[in-house]
């Protein structure tokens, strides 16, 4: 007997077609003597419904009462759930994030998970029973409703997990793994069978959008053993190689081991210089602390080399989202930082090359630039970590860029055409 | 300073650019000093579309979850409503039946309303908060989230008004009071400025649809007086003269009692015959006791005088959508009951004549009687109250009989054409 989180995304819940097959699913897990929670999210669409809703009746809404609303999408998911693992032939309840409790901070709309109570949930385990959670809500001092922030559900679902201490938590979403790349850009990605924390996080930072970044950085906390499957592909889910698992470093063996994990995209950036920065100490906090009081995330920063004047050129980029919102911040601390021009850029692209493997291998970043040379692309920017070295290039040569360095790093199928 | 309930129907929250109409409503009121609490049903269609949902996920849904699935609906309208009464300058929260909490019984799908703790709501209003709470929903022992039945938004907003101790408890609907009779079938029925409580339930038992039949029974016994009144026409509300006021019968004095309040319609019953049953004791007790066990409401009875064989016909209405199963429980009893035929017709319609004045006055069954036989109307059935004459006729004869009973009773308005 297993402990085990199932979670299911809009896609998997939307209509009681779905959900029924859903309900499927996990009497597979139940029949197989597991205790199982099952985590939900709302309808695919209902979320957008709801919060369209909040907007619409105020543009600055109280994020109390957009908590209460919201998370009703989670709550009608639950209760149907609920009844649809009956019909199967399932004992099975609802836990709304109040009645467990899910306790979270006050910091509604985004709220961070505490302490989950368990013992009443475990009490009803042991009785066969199926706990049906509704996703991305919890419940703040006992006294009001709390979400998590858009795509919570994932983390409610690694919470979960953890609290219960599971063996395994399985996130059911519409792609059947995490891949060495986007398959649509390469179509001799590969599927990874295991995947560490770090390396999804990277992945997921940089946009390989499978799971919540918040919920791999609990996982990694927690050492929750997540894995990525698919809702729509029917197999033994104790089968090792359906899905993607995301580990801890120790349990991915050296046989196993890849210098580099996987390459990643992200046309979601804005590249903006500051011209003519005077050279002097103080400057640079001058630009970034602004941004950062704004909530801004910079993320690559390159200073280029001195001008005989005495200034310099400053170039970062910061989230597309955010630059109309940077560029206004930049502009009222123009007399404080002391530059000439901004220029901004949004047909820019990140892209990453991701593995623990370049821990211990030098040449992986010359690797890089030399292929990326090679083709002709020009690097804007660069920016590294242990396990990652990200380059900025030109919007245009991001598929080029992703398909020479997943040749380049030996990552393409052998298999595929 | 007075303490007021506002309750809002379905179509007066359809749509966020409604639910800024309610919000307006209700600013005027805490404009005008008082303390409010807003009772809030779902949008319209959206329980239809969740009890849709459930039936579709399992026949045989379980109660519990199903309460989980349709409270999910007045959770939204509330939290919406309580954003935009922020958003036009009224200091407003949610409350959910949990949070109050509004304590009910366990009887999920149709509770029972028990105590409100008002503590915190009081110290709320006391802050010149505006209480949102949405109707329709409870909790079970602090545990389970329930509901009251269809319609219960109505007992809710009743509840509240007695739990706070309101002065007035103002129920909004598409219509701007209760008529002395359905005005699509009578042009010149009148509105009454009030009507009193027992009035109003044989009013809306017998197909007068402004309030829920249990809101006004509730309202009686805990004496709230109640208004009935249109969310879609402008005016003061404290002018008395504004749609209908449900009261004791001490506060309607003798200049404004009339002998008859109102002519009531009811086109949902089926008559069931049941011929040469033996006429010896306890063959009456065995057709109406599995009748009764099978929860089906009989109303007007009528035993004909019994044949010279020893043998009689007894005739009762039940509500035209148990018929079927009416007629299977009396099939399944026909030996124990001991009877000929079964006949039955949904092709009548009870027509009642409705006002605490006939207590002291004689006549008024006669001059029906007489009216309806002059018009030719036949009367198949007759069952009286003390404030209530109603007869059962052939349906097509509806309209002509409500309209004939309206100008024999003086009811018909002087200014209207």
């Amino acid at each position: 007997m297993a402990r085990i989180v199932m979670k299911f995304g809009g896609t998997s819940m939307a209509g009681i077609e779905r959900i029924r097959n859903v309900a499927a699913r996990v009497k597979r897990e139940v029949d197989a003597g597991n205790q199982v929670a099952v985590v939900v999210s709302a309808m695919a669409g209902e979320t957008d419904r709801l919060v369209g809703f909040c907007r619409e009746a105020s543009s600055l809404y109280d994020a109390k009462e957009y908590d209460v609303v919201v998370s009703a999408g989670e709550q009608i998911t639950s209760g149907l759930l609920a009844i649809a693992l009956q019909a199967a032939g399932c004992k099975a309840r609802s836990w709304l994030g109040w009645q467990l409790p899910i306790n979270t901070s006050d910091a509604h709309g985004s709220a961070r998970i505490g302490e989950i109570d368990t013992a009443a949930l475990d009490a009803s385990l042991a009785d066969g029973v199926v706990a049906v959670i509704p996703g991305f809500q919890g419940v703040a001092d006992g006294q009001r409703v709390t979400t998590l922030g858009r795509g919570g559900s994932d983390t409610s679902a690694v919470a979960m997990a953890a609290a219960m201490k599971a063996d395994r938590c399985d996130i059911y979403t519409d792609v059947d793994g995490v891949y060495t790349t986007d398959p649509r850009i390469v179509p001799r990605a590969r599927k990874l069978s295991k995947v560490t924390y770090e390396e999804m996080l990277e992945l997921a930072s940089v946009g390989a959008k499978v799971l919540q970044t918040r919920s791999v950085g609990l996982a990694m906390k927690e050492n929750v053993r997540v894995r990525v499957l698919s809702s729509f592909e029917d197999g033994d889910t104790n089968d090792g190689h359906r899905g993607t698992l995301i580990v801890g470093e120790e349990e991915i063996d050296d046989m196993e081991r890849q210098l580099i994990t996987g390459i990643a995209h992200d046309k979601n950036e804005a590249k903006i210089t500051l011209t003519q920065v005077s050279d002097r100490p103080g400057s640079v906090a001058a630009i970034f602390a602004p941004l950062a009081d704004a909530g801004i995330n910079v993320d690559m920063i390159v200073q280029n080399v001195a001008h005989s004047t005495g200034s310099t050129d400053v170039t970062f980029t910061v989230p597309a989202a955010d630059l109309a919102r940077s560029l206004d911040v930049l502009d009222k601390a123009k007399d404080a930082i002391g530059y000439a021009t901004i220029v901004h850029d949004t047909r820019v692209a990140k892209v990453s090359v991701v593995g623990v493997g370049m821990r211990s291998h030098a040449g992986v970043a010359s690797t890089m630039f030399t292929t990326l040379g090679e083709r002709g692309i020009n690097i804007q920017a660069i920016a590294t970590s242990e396990i990652k070295v990200s380059v900025l290039i030109e919007e245009d040569y991001t598929e080029l860029a992703v398909r020479v360095l997943h040749t380049a790093y030996g990552l393409d199928a052998e298999d595929a055409a």
